[in-house]
């Protein structure tokens, strides 16, 4: 069963921004104030969303909850774009009689055209009267775009102060398609937390999950993950139940964005590629982003080919420091490459079975320290070229 | 007609390292001695004959030719590799009557695996009785892997003093397949020239023509442009004839990187990314390598959509310093977007002509200073990917 965190309600609608037969409104709720905290997309173009929610936080104001629409992203929309998204949360925090600076908003569709306010000012009035009656399950739903799955997660953590509960859903197909696609992530939880610790500990889980997983390096301009605490448990995470919540966090996070790449356009595998012995972790990261990044190595991982030459190619100019006769690569956990040399097998034979599963690593061994980074990546195939091909503006 | 160099003899030969019924092996021989300059792959692991030829030309003694095969890249084979290297520049050597360490090599294909000296040792007389006897488009076919087409450039250059000869020749499908394609390229002239101010304008000339072009950002083990200048036109390129040389060379090193873009793996059109305006030129590059390396907008232009949401995303998250509300991009020297916001008009029907043809120039002016940069990119097509899942190590 899915565990819901105390204190919250959730509701969806129909408004027929851009898809029909389905919601396309969501709304995260909580029947207490919660203490807000995000990460934004550094992308220099922001949302007119972005940049509301980054002024609504900055205000310090106690929230309410999270408003949500697929099908239209709001972006590259000017002066009118901001005014329009505010206009969007004054009618839904009127009708739900709360402070109009409670909501925070988030928007995934197509950029560059203007909300359409009167399929808004239809759909607020039964976003409200659903409130309650809609399961977490289909506000999940409601956010999707190019999506083939929603993506829902949800942990208890026993603490020595009691129960507290984290729900996080999340939506996006590899944060690769800036006309359609958007990362948007959001957690929920009903711990008492100290509002400082909560945007650390925020931004922290998103390094090591939303940030450590990469489709083609995209981001859009709308992409974000906000995290309420609305102390509903009222267990107050501090000392020992601070770290059990940090770690339940960062659990969720890395759940939601595994999901993510799991359902990367096109994708058909999921690549972990995880350095090891780095001189630092900067150096790792480095190392693994640039092999991530190759289009080479995620095409032969779609061919399910052990090309040691194109990860070797990749971490030879990724500008990670090592020495090329002391680095391992292991592939499926087989070494591969070592001494500055292929490791003589037969390649075909011995990774027939490992290189057909869903789930791939690429382990490299810098063996010059104890940085390490691990990143999640999807494959390179013949539907991603289709899909974004065929994408017509 | 082929204008040649002064001073130069061309020689292949059939030695079936790889390939059957075609040359494989190339020799660029000058009659007296030549400056040698060089620029190598920055890729921390270099193949045996780029560790070689680097140390040959610090060695600073006078230059006979560049010897060249294709089929094995003599990369990731250790000591070996690079004994093996040697002696195969020994042996042509010998045959040739020339000093041992006058014969830089190059080599491209097949990575991890030994020279077949064998083969070697068979095909060395041929090459030796062939030479003059072979033309340079000849060389240029040998030295090919992946490449669909060989790849040769010649400007004569009139100067005050007199004419000077550049001949190109280049193999290379788009620096995108560490297991079997490299980026060489080889410039012959001359001229009489200063060797500092050579390998100088070598860098310069490669840092404006080959390092400006990008289909996938990988750089291989083996890649390197190396130059020689001969002085057998009797020409001493000083002054304003040392300038006349100078734009020779990187108009000659462009027009070679231009069309190695043009042999792409599955590439189907040559994008130029433009950007202008920059606070300075780093940024400007910055700019146009996120959005060449960017797969989207690379799909985006195989499938001929004016996408502007593509390159705006890339745009704002390459770093680059710009106001969003300044900057313009236009397509095709089409505006597409001004003030924050896409152009409105009916883009399918603007674009109809423009985006079928082979050559695309995406223009982005960021509006801030006088930095610029030209990028040549090829686009994302579904042969990319079938070229690149389908090879087998």
């Amino acid at each position: 069963m899915i565990a819901i965190p105390k204190g919250y309600r959730f509701s969806t609608a129909q408004a027929g921004f851009k898809y029909t037969n389905r919601d396309d409104l969501a709304l995260l709720f909580s029947d207490v104030e919660a203490a807000g905290a995000a990460v934004f997309t550094t992308n220099r173009f922001q949302a007119a969303p972005v940049i509301v929610a980054k002024e609504l936080l900055s205000e310090g104001a106690g929230l309410r909850g999270i408003l949500v629409n697929a099908g239209q992203a709001n972006a590259c929309t000017g002066a009118q774009g901001i005014a329009d998204c505010r206009r969007t949360l004054q009618m839904t925090a009127e009708a739900l009689g709360v402070e109009p600076g409670s909501l925070l908003p988030a928007s995934t569709g197509v950029i560059g055209d203007h909300l359409k306010m009167e399929l808004w000012e239809r759909a607020v009035p039964a976003l409200i009267q659903n409130l309650g009656q809609k399961t977490p399950m289909d506000a999940a739903k409601a956010i999707m775009t190019t999506d083939s799955f929603p993506k829902m997660v949800w942990r208890t953590v026993q603490t020595v102060d009691g129960e507290i509960t984290i729900l996080g859903m999340a939506k996006g197909a590899g944060m690769i398609c800036p006309n359609m696609a958007t990362m948007l992530g959001f957690v929920l939880c009903d711990a008492d937390v100290d509002p400082s610790w909560w945007q650390e500990t925020i931004a922290q889980a998103v390094d090591k999950s939303f940030n450590a997983v990469t489709v083609d390096g995209d981001t859009s301009t709308n992409d974000c993950v906000i995290g309420l605490a609305n102390s509903a448990s009222r267990v107050n995470a501090t000392g020992e139940s601070r770290e059990s919540l940090r770690h339940g966090l960062v659990a969720v996070c890395r759940e939601l964005s595994y999901r993510i790449v799991q359902d990367a356009e096109g994708g058909t595998k999921v690549v972990t590629i995880r350095v090891t012995g780095g001189v630092d972790d900067r150096d790792a990261e480095r190392a693994a982003r640039t092999i991530g990044h190759s289009p080479l190595v995620k095409t032969a991982m779609f061919g399910q080919d052990p090309n040691w030459g194109r990860i070797v190619a990749a971490l030879g100019r990724s500008g990670a420091a090592f020495d090329p006769d002391r680095v391992q690569i292991r592939l499926a956990n087989i070494l591969i490459f070592s001494h500055g040399r292929p490791v003589a097998m037969d390649r075909d034979a011995v990774f027939a079975v490992y290189l057909s599963r869903k789930d791939i690593e690429i382990h490299v061994d810098l063996r010059e320290g104890t940085g390490h980074y691990t990143l999640l990546t999807s494959d390179l195939t013949h539907e991603y070229v289709r899909i974004n091909a065929e994408y017509r503006t």
